[in-house]
């Protein structure tokens, strides 16, 4: 059976990992027969907003810890991940890919990203294996490639721009399909950067996850 | 549109809602041409736990706030409900269903209910539309319906008993199928109380589901 390794980056869309595209990762990663690995890395997340009103509350919380709800404990440190025992990498997205695992919600193309995520995307990029991105997690495909690497995160021209000045080019893309480079054997589709359903974030997440488990 | 109303207990398998049943019933619900409507109590969680290593915390974490989580904001305090305004009620499992919502999971029989979380489910009942309870939430069940309602958690000896010492007929069910209580317009499906992956949880959530929408 594949494996797949995944990065979650907290629970909640606005301060970690996206909960629907995390869940729907997890089940079409199953229904296309391989398994899910989840990880994070073992450190405080960048803030933590009350997601009934918007506001930053003045609570800490761990990313590792809050993963740890979606993946109902099955987790591991992210510092501690053996990429050889993967066959293939998948990143969610939610606010938390771009505050907890990098800081380009803050920063944007002068952004940093934090060295356990960008070790265990690099091993799977210099081995050649398949890794897919979703939402605002592709924004991290351009610091792991080389330049001219091709991703989407949709159509928002703001999100594209730094996409481009980070060093990627960027390719606007529907919510239902995927964007597949070849060259790096690297997928991304929009999701929530799109999605007004959660049917909607499926139809986009389901294709890339088939195309990746097919080429793990 | 049928609109199906939503009552999560926060967010997390071991003292709020259970993520992957909430996500799976809200995507069913979509996938049957409905509409979902979240709400919560806007109360105390009856404690924090650390989903990585099980253990209780200092925390303190609002029902509503956490369910909000998963709702991506778009969520309504129990308290304030119009059940005139919904086709039919779903309850996703957790142990906040039997820890927030109800204490059912430290007082077995002798348990309460939230007095919001009660006045929602009997308007559903006392109305003769639609409800299904995943997983754990079926303990709900008897609180609500008259005695010798016929419902389902699984096959777990113990918590059958509860169910019973409730006043409900409980009814062995697989995974993957469904018990229908007619008299009373009443589904529920054992989901993670015997799931063993999210492919599984899913099969008796979608049949659930798709009951449900047809009953609304």
């Amino acid at each position: 059976m594949k494996k797949i390794a995944v990065i979650l980056s907290g629970c909640g869309v606005f301060d970690g990992a996206e909960i629907h595209e995390s869940v729907l990762a997890l089940l079409a990663i199953e229904r296309q027969g391989a398994s899910w690995h989840c990880f994070a890395p073992d450190i405080e997340q960048h803030h933590v907003i009350n997601h009934k009103t918007g506001d930053v509350t003045e609570e800490k919380r761990n990313v590792l810890t809050e993963s740890a709800r979606i993946a109902r404990g099955q987790i591991t440190d992210l510092s501690t991940i053996n990429p050889n025992d993967y066959d293939a990498l998948l990143l969610p997205g939610g606010f938390g890919a771009a505050k907890n695992l990098t800081d380009f919600a803050i920063n944007g193309a002068e952004c940093s990203i934090n060295t356990h995520v960008a070790s265990a995307c690099r091993a799977f990029a210099q081995s050649g294996k398949p890794a897919g991105y979703l939402c605002i997690a592709p924004a991290i495909i351009p610091m792991i490639y080389e330049a001219g690497v091709r991703g989407t995160i949709g159509d928002d021209p703001d999100t594209a721009a730094a996409f481009q000045a980070l060093g990627g080019e960027h390719i606007d893309c529907p919510v239902d399909d995927i964007v597949y480079d070849e060259r790096y054997n690297v997928l991304s589709t929009p999701a929530y950067m799109l999605a007004g359903s959660i049917s909607e974030a499926a139809s986009g997440i389901d294709k890339l996850v088939k195309k990746l488990v097919e080429l793990a």
